[in-house]
């Protein structure tokens, strides 16, 4: 059965990385569904949302088995992580922004996986993409659908716009035969930076303004 | 063909039974979402969301048939109660609260028969008791998503928290080597009691309350 | 690979016919989230859930590989039309009536395919009418669940009743051996006079008045 984890290195390092990126995103989401008042329950639902509902939309949309149910490793790191984020908040002041770098190197790590996965999988570069994008932001917006919000990622800074100039980054250098580790370390280094920068500098694409 | 029934008795009171629920819980969405306005299309899409939301995910994410394009009994009981419970609140003053103790058997045997049928699939035991879980309780969620309110499973009376102890339940039972019907007799009255007792004495899980 | 266009017809003109539904939809779509302030990436994950999501919902449920997986084209005719009519509203005043036409063809013909395709996957004819009700009304109940909105097609004029009513049309008119294309052009334009009637003269299924 094909993990989804190893496109970033086909180590050890890969599958660990993913599992830390899964166990941040819980813990992420966790915080920032805080104001809710959800109960401890509701708080893992929303931790597996978020940290796991990009990789199982992929593995829907191309076909496969989902990787959580093929390794519940990704399952179990997404719980323990919701609910230490849970108790730790109950004690301690947390700040909100403790996340965004790992929540950074999520999407940049999630979105060259998902591009990486829908590849293998022998699709068109357009739906490589596009899985890309989806294994990377889906997670939010289902985070903020439950939470019964606006998605995020469609009003604020640079979020899919950084995921989607790494998934084509990553296609293009493979289609220019560069080496796929490198090509997928110099692509998810974009989606990071691209992230920071529009934290940073409040970069955001054109917002739209009817006329209406 | 597999069918998703048979895990509280290989019989077909077991069968008969899981129509009923999906009736039940059909009735009972129509009923909560009567506030909305919705139209009679509105009323049936909720029906089914509600009632085969749960179902149709599970068999979703472990790559089975769809039970109910299986098997479209299940679709047809669910649009006959919604109707009828949308007929029958136009004309008389139905209690909201008939439907809580079929919602709860729903609860159990939904939970119960998504356990077995995931451990039937062969995956491991964490899986199998979330996937009891979703079959439990996504559909309350789609049904509170699309008449746009906040998900009140996360808020309430345990309700996924008993799902999740009967799920496990039920996997302990089986490893300890208990006879299947049995367990899942036992496990889906623990659900059942839980939630009743949950309603009768307001139990919940502690809030999350963020200090921030 | 099994096409999902060539219901209507056997010819090119079916399929090119669903790319323009495809199209319209996406930019339909883009014009009713306007007042959302989305940025130029949330608007395209509008168009593509609005105009992809129905018959995507369709392919998961009945098992087959999802018709832009195997087909990109549809994928970008949603992601241009989408992105030209952010453009087009930036610039000029667009009524927002413009594409209630395009996107009563693309109810339509979203319905008779979906209907299509599931009768030809072998399933019940009640499941393969709602599968064509599902590729007809999906796209839009996603489209206002994503920005936040009570889906307009559980309160407006009729719209999934049209597609209902279309749907069952092709099923009945296919078990008593009509011609194949016929049937499908009959009950596709049964959906289309029926959705501009209910627009013109703001036809609707009796609301869901509670007594309490």
């Amino acid at each position: 059965m094909q993990l989804p984890a190893p496109a970033v290195s086909i180590s050890l390092l890969g599958y660990w990385l993913g599992i830390a990126a899964v166990a941040a995103c819980a813990a992420a989401a966790v915080l920032e569904v805080g104001r809710k008042q959800f109960d401890a329950f509701g708080v893992v639902v929303v931790a597996f949302a978020a940290a796991l509902g990009g990789g199982t939309t992929r593995d829907l949309l191309l076909g496969r088995t989902v990787f959580w149910v093929a390794d519940p490793t990704y399952l179990i790191a997404a719980a323990l992580a919701g609910i230490a984020a849970f108790a730790a908040a109950r004690r301690m002041r947390l700040p909100l922004d403790l996340f965004l770098i790992p929540d950074a190197i999520g999407l940049a790590l999630f979105t060259i996986v998902g591009t990486k996965v829908a590849l293998n999988a022998g699709t068109h570069w357009t739906v490589a993409a596009l899985m890309g994008v989806i294994t990377g932001v889906v997670g939010g917006i289902l985070r903020d659908v439950l939470a019964n919000e606006e998605p995020v990622v469609f009003r604020g800074e640079l979020y899919a716009t950084a995921a989607g100039a790494g998934a084509l980054s990553l296609v293009a250098l493979l289609a220019l035969d560069f080496n796929a580790p490198w090509a997928a370390f110099w692509s998810g280094t974009l989606i990071f930076l691209l992230r920071l920068a529009a934290i940073r500098w409040r970069l955001a694409l054109p917002k739209f303004e009817s006329l209406r």
